[in-house]
């Protein structure tokens, strides 16, 4: 069992993962969690230059689609193809999806061809179900409590960009994407989001 | 004009680079020289990890095939499309190809895969003509004037597949890539590129 969260920053990813991996564990399920990118020496290397670096690095977009790329690769063989092979349950903030909004939706390249490329980077581990937490910008900006990295910088055409791109993508995939109205309070989110997971284990 | 010179290593490349260079710059061309992963701050950035990283920083293949790729997204856009866009000639310390040959022919990746994330990570950037400093494994071994970086430690069944990977490359392609017997003396090697480069002119 593989689940991602998703969405744009400001919609609580970090407290519903918290939540929902408690509910988890108290369900008895051992669970690994991850980010993506990171959560492996090569993947925190590369989250780093990502997100970390200024305009003494300058970054293509493709060459910024590809770093995730790489990343994810590493993540997938190293911590979640071995977790899901021990029957642990794995939720990762943030995985491919993210890829395709971020750098196609909003950033402009193809995202069937950002898709074809993670189909090779994950060599076949997909979530079983992505929570895609939806929040409006205002919602989204005022609960965001630390600095703009280098992907939010981006403008708010750019986060308007993304969440079109999130729900669209969900449009697309529906039976694996589910949309949660994330400007709802933590206990309402954390409620639904185990409506979605509790069938499916 | 885009020249790029490949093959094992030990078979002469920086020397044959330099000459080529000298040769080209004397008839008045100008020219740019790069090298693949590399020559951009996020290229150098991810050369270091890919070459120097140890057993700390495990690197699956997928996710190594990945950072070359996002290395050389940033060396085109960077780099070589303006260069060329400007009328120089460009030549460069390999490029795609050693990703097929490295990570596919010798590293168990599908080449066919590789190839065609390859070309969404140069978009339309092809090399004019490549060339193939082809060496025995004796004469690279003697010509191995260095400590053996992570690429080389694989062994000598993983060098013995790269040489047939190469050859089997320019087999495909014959048009592009130009094979050159490099087991002899660096002079005659030069000249041997010289009368492939010149008709391109």
């Amino acid at each position: 069992m593989f689940i991602t969260l998703d969405g744009v920053d400001g919609g609580g990813k970090s407290t519903q993962i918290k939540l929902l991996v408690d509910w988890l564990a108290a369900r008895g399920l051992k669970v690994t969690i991850c980010r993506d990118p990171g959560s492996t020496p090569l993947g925190e290397r590369v989250r780093d230059i990502l997100l970390h670096g200024g305009p003494e690095l300058p970054i293509d977009r493709r060459a910024e689609m590809l770093l995730y790329m790489a990343a994810r690769a590493q993540l997938v063989e190293q911590i979640i193809r071995p977790a899901l092979a021990a029957g642990e349950v794995v939720v990762s903030d943030r995985f491919l999806l993210a890829n395709v909004v971020y750098q196609a939706h909003a950033g402009g390249l193809d995202p069937a061809e950002v898709w074809q490329i993670g189909a090779a980077a994950i060599a076949g581990i997909s979530p079983d179900c992505t929570l895609l937490l939806d929040v409006d910008s205002a919602t989204a900006d005022a609960r965001m409590q630390r600095a703009h990295d280098r992907m939010e910088q981006q403008g708010a055409d750019f986060r308007r960009r993304l969440r079109a791109g999130f729900l669209l993508e969900a449009e697309r995939d529906p039976k694996r994407i589910h949309v949660i109205d994330a400007n709802r309070s933590v206990d309402e989110v954390h409620v639904a989001i185990r409506e979605i997971v509790e069938p499916l284990l």
